[in-house]
C-alpha cells in the first residue's frame, strides 16, 4: 500500500476541483481520465472513457464553482491505488448552494495515477 | 467487469443496513469484513481488521437507527469489484435527523464478497 496515501489523496482533489471549478480550466480534467477505461457515475448516469466524461461536463453550463470542502477521506488500496470520498457544498454562478458527495479511486500508472472510478451525487439534505 | 454490479450493490447495501440499524443484529455486519485486511474510515479516524471496527461499532451507544436513502451507485471495478457510494439520511434514537455519506469496496472471494474498504461521514448540511 502506498504510504503517502493521505498526502496523495489531498492533493488530487485539490488539483482536481482546482481545475473543474472554473470553466476556463475545466478542460484540463480530461489528463486526469483514461480515454477508455475510466469510469464516472454522474448524478446516477454511467459514463465510460475520458471523452464522454468531458461531454458530460461541457454540457452543464455553469461558468464558476464555489466550493466548501467539508471533508476528504483517502484510505489506501492494496493494489497501489487510493480511494477517496468527498463531501461538502458547492454553489455554482448564482445558484442556490447544494451539498456534493463524489467518490475517486486513483489507480496507479507508471509514476503517477489513473482516476479509474469517480462517482458523483448533489444534494444530500439534513432536514427533510 | 461483473455485469450484475448495479443489483449485488445494491442488494448488499440493504443487507449492511438491515443488520447494522438494530442493536441487536448490528454484530452480524463481522461477517462483511475481513479479520486482517478490511478497512475503515469512520468519521476520520482509520480501522483495520474485523475486530477494530465492530469495536466502533459497539462503542456508538445508540439502539435504533432510522435511515433514508438517498442514492445508492455501484460501479463495477476492473477485478471483478464492486464500488458503491450511498447517500441519505439517518437518525440515532430520538437525535435529530443527520445526512450521512458511506463509501464500500467489496471484493470478490470465492463465490462471494468481502468488504475491503468501508468510508463513513456524518453531517452534509445543505445550508451554511
Amino acid at each position: 500500500m502506498n504510504p503517502n496515501f493521505d498526502e496523495i489523496g489531498k492533493e488530487f482533489v485539490k488539483q482536481y476541483y482546482s481545475a473543474f471549478d472554473n470553466i476556463g480550466t475545466r478542460p484540463n480534467v480530461v489528463s486526469f481520465y483514461n480515454a477508455e477505461t475510466s469510469l464516472m457515475t454522474f448524478e446516477g448516469k454511467q459514463l465510460q472513457g475520458a471523452q464522454a466524461i468531458m461531454e458530460k461536463f461541457s454540457s452543464l453550463g455553469f461558468k464558476t464553482i464555489t466550493r466548501i470542502i467539508t471533508a476528504v477521506d483517502p484510505q489506501p488500496m492494496f493494489d497501489g491505488g487510493i480511494v477517496i470520498s468527498v463531501i461538502g457544498r458547492l454553489q455554482c454562478d448564482e445558484d442556490p448552494p447544494h451539498a456534493f458527495s463524489q467518490v475517486f479511486v486513483l489507480k496507479p500508472l507508471n509514476t503517477s495515477f489513473v482516476l479509474q472510478h469517480d462517482i458523483f451525487r448533489l444534494g444530500i439534505h439534513d432536514t427533510a
